[in-house]
């Protein structure tokens, strides 16, 4: 089994290093901070301070590097791995693909890149957070565009596969592009949602006669500000294009509402929409020999069909 | 203790019977089809379908009647209030308040109205969904413009907390300003969102990929589109201006992104506003004595605040 290497220790990062110690596997990794990394000692964990020390134990032990730090703290850490481990095996735990692997183009240009995205997540952050069963069914997706390494690609699916997680194969355009509708777009209705339900300060009604709908609506507009933000707009090409989708579809109810009063289009619309995905069917687990000219493109139409690689 | 003439029995009528007649009260009704009366009537309610039959008893008994149909289906039973029961005390339980006053005004003007607006409800509908708890701590919104009659505001107020509903006191226009905000806008984002999130059918990839933003930000578009057309299209200028404060937003946002990529603004506000309803405080339960000049405006300001009416 191949051994990992950590950059990061925050919710993500320490997640995953205690699920892949669990699953057997040899787990070393670096934390932004000495009293991070002690913490993570004191745990039982081999954590330090020391990037070029862990990434030159990594190009030793021929290890996969997993970068799990924000998506702004990602270029120090590239550049350290061109340094001190130029071709190691990488991957990462970002929730935007495309930004990232414009970074690592521009930072760490030789080192063998599979991207990751392992979408799971609390309200809680940094490593006492952690926890092994954070991946248990979550979808992982690992991004699968023509010429990546398909040996890592395999190391990135294994690893997936320890922490209890569903292979989701996606090109990396089509990874931003969902998350953007799926995940960040909800984001910001939710964030204006709760502005105009708000209203001004010193007419509490409206927040007084609130009920469920207000309630589920702004939820994830309770996420920590810094959150919403990093991954929103690292992701902006994308996103853009989602809301100018949404700004489409509510420019025409505005219009119907004050044209003719008619809401039926939008409102059915979007309960077919949500019927279609409250009656999503389990993915389906297809296991894929990691090989042959068109294994990638056959990879991302199985994630576009909404099923999961399993192990063969 | 007055007695309750309920006219319609589906879910909020047939609810409203059950708690008023478990609370003592006199109570007698009109379904809109014979099997539905017959239903209400093998549960011990006396419930017929010969709508100036009741009107002609709450006339008699001098009771108050409490309208209890969709808005759509509302003129016709005015017109028989107007025949039958011309200056009867008069309130609903539609969920919108401009349109039913406009309606009262133009169909049955001689009767002493004071609407109202029972905020509670499921996802089910008829006699048979009804619960004698559906009101138990809910929001009862009643009309608190100058010039009611405050005989029969005092009498919707026990009828509402004969139910154990909680009394909020609201001018009319800020009320459908109120649920346009909190109730309404978010049924249409939610419609909106689905439509977005679900995409293209055959790609797949974005619903595998949903999480829990997804689903709490679209779950009320999983709510009947009838109930949903019926509540938004009776509420058009109030979910009009709402309509547009989002629109300015999202406009705003939109241009954010587009230039500095910056979406601080907005999801900072978000956040802000979703904190200060997540600490909305208790409301203040207040004794009102219904009567003097100035109680009505005095009642209107204790709903702009969050507050509720309690028992004198």
């Amino acid at each position: 089994m191949r051994a990992v290497c950590v950059l990061g220790t925050g919710l993500i990062g320490g997640s995953l290093m205690r699920a892949a110690a669990r699953a057997g596997r040899e787990v070393w990794g670096t934390a932004a901070s000495e009293a991070t990394a002690a913490a993570a000692v004191a745990d039982g964990f081999d954590v330090g301070t020391d990037t070029d020390a862990a990434l030159t134990r990594a190009a030793e032990a021929d290890a996969l590097v997993v970068v799990a730090v924000p998506l702004t703290a990602l270029e120090p850490v590239l550049r350290r791995v061109d340094a001190v481990a130029p071709t190691c095996r990488l991957t990462d735990a970002v929730s935007v693909k495309v930004a990232v692997a414009d970074a690592v183009a521009e930072f760490a240009p030789r080192a063998r890149y599979v991207g990751g995205h392992p979408m799971a997540g609390t309200t809680e952050s940094g490593w006492a957070a952690g926890d092994a069963d954070l991946f248990n069914e979550a979808a992982w997706v690992v991004a699968a565009d023509d010429g990546l390494d398909l040996d890592v690609w395999r190391d990135v699916a294994e690893l997936a596969w320890a922490c209890g997680a569903r292979v989701v194969p996606a090109a990396i355009d089509e990874h931003d592009i969902a998350v953007a509708r799926i995940s960040h777009l909800p984001h910001l209705f939710a964030a204006v949602l709760a502005s105009v339900g708000a209203g001004e300060q010193g007419d509490d009604l409206a927040l007084a006669l609130s009920a469920g709908s207000f309630a589920d609506g702004t939820r994830v507009a309770g996420t920590r500000p810094e959150l919403v933000l990093a991954m929103c707009e690292g992701n902006r090409a994308s996103l853009l294009a989602a809301v100018d989708d949404a700004l489409g579809r509510l420019g025409a109810m505005r219009g119907a509402l004050a044209s003719t009063g008619g809401l039926a289009a939008t409102v059915r619309a979007g309960h077919e929409a949500r019927m279609r995905w409250a009656s999503t069917r389990e993915p389906l687990e297809l296991p894929v020999a990691l090989d042959g000219e068109n294994v990638l493109a056959e990879l991302r139409e199985l994630g576009r069909r909404g099923d999961v690689v399993g192990k063969a």
